[in-house]
């Protein structure tokens, strides 16, 4: 039973979404369909941290807004980001008067809520549900990494951390797009003990997750606009490409990734591309959800995620990855 | 609609809890409800990171072994633990072939997982969930406190991380205890800084869970034959009682937690007592569930958490902490 693709029970629909990121981001291609493009990496604060926290809080602002709802509307959060004790998003809710759920996935943070979200929701648990998910570069580089200052040099397979936030409100009923079906992931470790290496890693995963969509449900991947992985990046990309051609899943003008599309590698120095829970989750809930209302009907969204920490990479373990599966229909077919 | 306490929709039973500790708590009065007390704090590996994903995998294969079941016979788990990018648990489940859902919710993720798993199987999305939680001493102080080797001294009302795993088997239907009703954690953040205090930090959480419950429902704590928290240990149950005091909540003699029964005070050198994932899913997958077996009809488990880092203390921010709430009926009653 544990292969099984999950279908929602009832109507669960992204009423809207909502994004900030930084000024890098702010450079790249999606920059128009962004809410909020902040130039100041602090966000008004004093540490890296309380910036990222602070981003997610006004994340979550905008898309009350948008919605037109006040936070008592809202059943429950469920959030996550990549630093330790996933603090970003635990200190935001403790200033929004709601219940929270706290997850921890890595980059695929962004999928896991609207995974678990559309589950509560179409459960009749909740008639609306927030998911959110966040990086900062410069707070990751230091936990991750090397302190900002110290200018370390990358390798051309690693890949930049995404200043940027990405929230969704859920409902039952609505509009749509709606969320049709879900994949959980599976942890996949492969092997690789390079964390500047996060594409090879979360591959396999990707792939995993991927081909058990398609094995199970018997559709044909160009019933699909776009399959968005989040973020596997140039190098990731790639691999996962091959593995899908090992298994003969050829449809590669279907494939797009958050990483590559969030930045301009032509004239943006970001290696590999962009990662970080911030990463899909702000792509998604900009431009995917842009393009779902202007003609996109079916994306099936992966969000990938390395669950590594640094001190098991000191301890020379490899990278357990996971990718879970979303799929977004605009409705409009039905 | 955020106050609401949750109804599980379809019966949800906890088919089994499965339980590993440490030296310490194979010393404590509860030393007999579980089902392994391992004496090597490396469960046969060399690190205590690696230690402690040995433990949460030992721990959810006696799970499996309990039930009679193979990894393919359970739909997903959900589980988290305290580590940076919570490794124990993703590093296990690298290990079975299962889709997961990584939480983080600090000590509450026992209460996280039961609540968010039975809401997956009353939702009717999966007929069987596994849900774990763990925590190991060394891992622990080693990356919140003083490496161990440091002997480093405790402030009277600090913690002791307790060494232990805890898992459980839901499924839909089943001969009980059910998991009937639950209510989602408010992140709740009274200003403590003190991280050798995170009893009067997760106090308030666990006031606003259990006087919420008590609110909604209209029920009277003499229908419950224990109200559990963990772990709040001595000095946040005696914060506990005195905030529920100015409520009029009185019903102090149904009130117990985990961090308290599973150390002897009296004689063991804990201080305030017990802390960490493990201490509540330990003793609510071996002792809760024993009593809930023999006699209990319905218990109030609250897991409580508190979701700080190191760095955000340094940093001179207060705790955020939370309370998730599962109503556990035997089914007796009925």
């Amino acid at each position: 039973m544990n292969n099984e693709i999950i279908k929602i029970n009832s109507d669960v629909s992204i009423r809207c979404g909502a994004s900030i990121v930084g000024a890098d981001e702010s450079e790249g291609p999606l920059s128009r369909y962004f809410d909020i493009c902040e130039k100041d990496a602090y966000f008004g604060q004093e540490t890296w941290e309380k910036a990222e926290s602070e981003m997610v809080r006004r994340t979550v602002g905008i898309l009350l807004g948008k919605a037109e709802l006040d936070i008592s509307d809202v059943g429950c959060a469920l959030g996550g980001d990549l630093l330790n004790q996933c603090v970003a998003t635990g200190y935001c809710f403790s200033g929004f008067d709601i219940p929270y759920f706290g997850l921890y996935g890595a980059c695929s943070t962004a999928a896991e809520g609207l995974v678990l979200g559309s589950l509560i929701c179409g459960g009749g648990y909740s008639d609306r549900v927030i998911t959110v998910a966040s990086s900062h570069f410069s707070s990751s580089e230091r936990q991750f990494r090397y302190p900002v200052e110290y200018a370390g040099q990358r390798t051309p397979t690693s890949q930049q951390t995404v200043t940027g936030c990405g929230a969704f409100l859920l409902e039952r009923g609505g509009g749509g797009p709606y969320i049709t079906e879900a994949v959980i992931g599976k942890v996949v470790d492969k092997g690789i003990t390079d964390a500047n290496n996060m594409g090879a890693a979360m591959a396999p995963a990707a792939a995993d997750t991927i081909l058990r969509y398609f094995r199970e449900s018997g559709r044909d991947a160009r019933e699909f606009d776009m399959i968005v992985t989040g973020d596997l990046a140039f190098e990731g990309t790639e691999i996962l490409k091959e593995l899908l051609h090992f298994e003969k899943f050829e449809h590669f003008d279907r494939i797009y990734d958050c990483g590559m599309m969030i930045f301009d590698r032509s004239r943006q120095d970001v290696h590999s591309g962009g990662s970080g829970c911030g990463c899909s989750a702000s792509v998604v809930a900009s431009y995917i959800l842009h393009e779902l209302e202007n003609g996109a009907d079916d994306v099936l969204f992966v969000g990938t995620g390395a669950m590594m920490s640094p001190l098991a990479i000191l301890q020379g373990r490899s990278i357990p990855s996971i990718a879970h599966l979303v799929h977004i229909s605009s409705g409009r077919k039905r």
